[in-house]
């Protein structure tokens, strides 16, 4: 039950015997979909050949779609970068899709972006002020802009790469493949995961470990907040000259309560670990007395053990799922209105017949999901419903890459606790206290402002 | 984790005021995908004009693909059926697609069919005695010929429905659109499931309960082994005449193990209760000591409770999916072999580091996908893998739709349990009694011919 | 400017080395592409494998459209026959493309039907009172039913098909693929085109001579009206048991004046000299002084060439064609009616400016678009046109292939000559001359029954 | 029979009444597919909404495919541009598809390009060292660059057209959608061609006057070489500050040999007598004794008739073409060679046996094709061929965007008339005489480097 988006997830991949990567980076983002399932790309350079050249495909739809055997066979090279990404409606056009490959003085650069920067406008005024005309809408056109001027005067593209981060404010976790080098960024505070593996002789940058399990490569270390990592035909480099004090970093904390996948480990904290632990928190803070925990799938389920465990009350999925329906469904009509969730959702009537429920989610945006979940609870004769969110109320805008709705449709921005447990017909309503978000994530330095309107970064409005 | 290949579901509805269904049936199909992902389709027939005609459109692909709004808008119609089918590789054809939609002497039929005869080579030698061609390789077809052979001679579609009956042995349940009539028929022994529902003015007969919840339909009934059931605008019209005593009815059990949703109640009992009892069999039947119980994804889970509860192990979910790992991505090729297990299925490590598992699967087949999960759980640290198979040993061929391997191919035709259990790498093995398979459906007279090479029918061979 | 419709274009192939034949297939479909483009397929046998087995592909669309290189490699076979079809609108659906192939008494059957039963309804009635079902509404699949029917009691395929002639009336050219036999079978009135080739090793049955010289193979000759032509391993056989008087015959005048391509031959007669003599005849019997003669594109150029030759004025091409206005394109709207016509012929001013003209055309139908032909001419500063039409007025229904519309839709079903040529805006008009018919062909006996209503077959109405 | 390949047509409408015009646009374009038949695509702007933006749909593929109703109707907007492409194989990407949609300073700006410059490395690098990123390889992106640069400095983006096209040279007619603005562009030397047209109150640009039939609309004038030509709600403003003398001007007399649509005018000149005029010229210069004058179709017919009349021997079409060959057909591989041009042409035995040829063909370039339609004529029975080329020897690169092959490739490069005569297989060759190339366009000043080694522009080697 999808309710907030992600913008992007990045993969890319440099064999140092010259073999093709093109394959790895496909799984790579295969295992990273759920990051983004709009649109996906991939670039690829043969740093072999004589002559510099990047080949690039994208387009709309999800990995298993867009590509085939034949396509990726015809992105023949051993240095690369992939993408997938999600859009607001308004952006949702090729045009935008990623990864973005160049041209510019010193050759060829393709440039693979998840994050969401802050002063693009004034950015993007200062560029065209100077001539600069834009294909796209996204980010990472400005980004490349940037590098591409600050290459004309530098030694190096992590030179250039450098200055642009003390440029560019925001969340942006980067791939950039350069004629021979594969470089990743991380943003000074660390919004974005970003992360390094080894598989044989191919290195990869990936923004999530789940892809490097998937293809069964080795962890080696996360890149750091504010680092430019490079890797060469010589190995890693790193150049750590735009980092900042960790207490200043802000890992988004919603990757762990919702984005990522749950057997992915961000800056060396389990993904999985922080959920279980929400849970626990929750049945520590808020008890109650019932005969079952069950969660919301599929991001709800992790919690709710959790929950269950402290509580000792038994864990139970309730809820089957019908995995067959896409986005390519054809939507009901109004007419057929009541059964948009039941389409998807099916409750396991002996399950919660007569059961005092604990139901938990990770979050409430708008509330109709919820609310309906509830009816489809009643419904199947449970008894009593409780509701515990993994996450404190969701109540401000997020500036870094989260597509939230508009602030008059949060339900948290409208109504207190005591109303939205009366409008969603719960029994009671608990939510995560926001001073055990960081406990979640061992004290990691982390960024909450979706829920307490302050950001690690000041946002002019 | 696919391993043993259901034939079909099919869904069937007729609204009493002529309103279009064939949304319904899209929806109800999508409800159904679950039993057959390589074709389907639906045909239509509009009982308000005068001139009879059956509107089909199939093709191969899942329901999503198959069918976008504008195709469904023109299947303009108030009685119509559908149908979702897996097949065998040699006839993954187009035309074999089903409904079957058929001008005969009474004008139009339509036909969607669920199970596999085991006389049909007979029976088909006998139509071409009497110069009939065939455009598929199908059992719906050669139904359809002594359907339109008896219909010459008798009242009522119904009457030569019944004579066909006494002709075709093997397991089946139908539906037939005939120009006014919706018609379900189940085999005396009743080894396919099919029942009755409605929903505000429109009957519905499916292949099992859950595509009525997920359409908000009321169940009324499971159409009993050997019934014919009509559907007219008067109502609902019962023929028993071929129904046989009860005990030597044979539902498959295979069903409620595994193939079947697990919110479905197939002749009244619950899909999801005989799972959970299966694991709950095989706790009371081979305990073991341990600290954690997981199922293999999905099938498992819910056994894997049920053995949870009576062990008293904590139960936990150990794998992560990826759920975009569809049909149409690129395999693996021979260098990537590594791999294929793991872009399906990651382990969470926290989970399984240093416990004792036991590992609850619905079957082994062949043996091979059950052998690289043990590897995986390995290699995250688990320290003792116990398998318990909540079913009995897979050692005979199915001869009424399910899609086995040759004999030579099942590990349990092969091998002792002992050799078995040491081939997979687990430190113990155990499959759930022959004997406890009834209970499992609260005593219903069942087909376990699988497991015991006992069949409901006898067998030429 | 298609007016008239033609059903259907066969083409078989046999190679006796056992080498594939599905791509001369598909080069012989693509030159007899003009013969239909609504639906095509192909179905090809291999003789050299012990099983049996007839592949087959066949789906809406052009030939290029339908197949690829895939897709023919897929039909790997040494014995085939392809189709390519024109329908009617309420048949233009995927189970009515052709061949049809077949599993029958004898194994299996491929066919390919070009031409239109008259005892249609006769014929399928007798067979459903026998308990036959049908797949499609086309006479293929009758024909099929009654050759399956025969071969139950006949020696061969061919007695079978001989009994059969007997049975069916109408027009057929046929062609059949029996497992190691290529079957061709003309009407005993020889409506429809049908001839013999060879190319190396490779014996070909095609509609029409055309598609011989685009394979680069040798016409050998015709099929005779009534003959069945048997293509095995020994070469070709002649049963001709159903021919009938030279004098009875009936070939189709239409396939002369307008179907056929003009650079072939049917019955040794030479499809463009026909044209040329109508043009010639209509310059004898209805002179004009005007100052150039043009055609209407395409059809009518070769008439007006005859025309100009005769009448000593110079020929001349009016009309650019855009040959980019396929099927596929977005037809004009309501608001766009008046640049239907234009969008697809435009007059060349420097031609017609000031110049008294004679239009040739082939056919008037509805008449409509005659005379928005007439209006782009004057439009474009003629002074004068004079239609000449190159076959008589078109009266009658045809039985026999033909998709004329309605008779109240024809023209000339409604007005006399006089009024037709004021409606159409002309200066003068005449036709073909009926009594000039047979000299267009070498006084070979032919059907003129949509000009005369007289037809070959006696029809029951 | 294409031999050489045009880059591109353009064709732009802005309708004062607020009206839609991609559907406008849309039937312009396929009146324009000759000149490009790679990719395609529609840029419009909506003048009446407030916030300005600019929708584009572009794609591979013919105007008819890449474009349906519902792609036509969400282009929905009162101004715009559309442009289809034909591209040398290295770039035939989507990305260097037309038109280019941008954002710049001043909004958006679209773009689309007829024509080639020959200052483009020494712009980009320019542009480059200023930080310049480039998303394709065409040119059009390095003239929206110096317009966007430019329009920085200027009060209006005519003046910043104006100062472009002082650094760019070559061959450029251009249309820009800026927007509430049409802007129509003529390179100085006038290469490619561009003209005014008005249908309503819809203003039109168009690369030739056929789409202004197509659509029945009226044709105003051409924009003048050198002439900036704005389209407002006001009206037509033309800026003629870069226009140069007319005899330094250079049409590209390829245009009315070969490229442009016979039905269009060009700079007030018939295409069609331009052809007539070649054959008329051959005819005077090179005369033969012959019976039969025929043209390679479809672009030599023209000159054929021309030919025909002054030498007074008849013409006659003596090929048959098949028009279902398109670009998607499968090529015949190896084996087949020998079919590859008769599956596209077809020779008239009746026309050609026993008959001294004429063969009127527009050019030479490798000489392969025209061999090989020599053959099918004497193969046909022909007695004599003699070849008149409707153009002087093809000898020098173009460098305004005529895909020309290498110099080596060039028969006339390597050969001279009597060797190639003799290579293919004619009787007599004769070409078009340079000095009679004026007299063909009514004296106008025109680039004649392709047959001369001299052009209109310095050209850097």
């Amino acid at each position: 039950m999808k309710k907030l988006k992600e913008a992007c997830g990045v993969f890319g991949a440099y064999n140092l015997d010259g073999k093709n990567i093109s394959s790895v980076i496909y799984y790579g983002l295969l295992a990273l979909q759920h990051r983004g399932q709009e649109s996906c790309g991939i670039a690829v350079s043969n740093t072999k050949k004589d002559i510099k050249n990047i080949l690039c495909y994208k387009d709309m739809g999800l990995v298993s779609q867009v590509f085939n055997k034949e396509r990726i066979l015809e992105l023949n090279g051993d240095l690369g970068v992939g993408h997938v990404r999600y859009s607001t409606i308004g952006e949702s056009i090729k045009e935008n899709a990623q990864p973005l490959a160049l041209k510019y003085i010193k050759g060829t650069l393709a440039l693979a972006h998840n994050g969401n920067l802050i002063n693009t406008e004034e950015l993007k005024e200062k560029l065209q002020r100077n001539g600069a005309i834009f294909h796209t809408t996204i980010d990472s056109e400005i980004i490349a802009y940037y590098i591409a001027k600050e290459r004309v005067k530098t030694k190096s593209i992590e030179d250039a790469v450098s200055k642009v981060m003390k440029i560019i404010k925001g969340a942006y976790s980067l791939i950039l493949v350069s004629p021979k080098k594969l470089i990743g960024v991380r943003d000074p505070h660390g919004f974005k995961p970003l992360c390094i593996g080894k598989k044989d002789n191919t290195y990869i940058l990936s923004s999530e470990t789940c892809a490097l399990d998937s293809i069964d490569a080795t962890f080696i270390r996360d890149v750091e907040p504010g680092e430019i990592v490079t890797i060469t035909s010589k190995g890693i480099l790193s150049d750590k000259r735009n980092c900042i004090t960790n207490n200043r970093r802000g890992r988004c904390i919603f990757e762990y309560i919702y984005f990522a996948k749950e057997d992915s480990y961000i800056d060396s904290v389990s993904v999985y670990n922080a959920r279980i632990k929400s849970g626990e928190f929750l049945a520590e803070d808020f008890p109650v007395e019932a005969d079952l925990v069950i969660g919301v799938p599929n991001s709800g389920n992790t919690a709710a053990k959790g929950y269950a465990r402290i509580a000792n009350i038994p864990f139970a999925e309730a809820f089957v799922k019908n995995s067959y329906i896409g986005r390519t469904f054809i939507k009901p009509d109004q007419n057929e209105r009541n059964i948009a969730v039941k389409l998807k959702l099916n409750v396991l009537k002996e399950v919660v017949r007569d059961k005092r429920i604990v139901l938990i989610d990770d979050s409430i945006v708008r509330g109709t999901t919820s609310k309906e979940i509830i009816t489809l609870l009643r419904d199947a004769g449970a008894k009593e419903v409780h509701i515990r969110i993994s996450s404190p109320p969701f109540m401000w805008p997020c500036y870094f890459g989260i597509d939230v709705p508009k602030r008059e449709e949060l339900i948290a921005f409208n109504y207190n606790k005591k109303d939205i447990c009366k409008i969603l017909g719960a029994d009671s309503l608990e939510y995560l206290r926001v001073d055990r978000l960081s406990e979640l994530v061992n004290n990691l330095s982390i960024c909450k402002g979706c829920f307490t309107g302050r950001y690690p970064i000041r946002i002019k409005k």
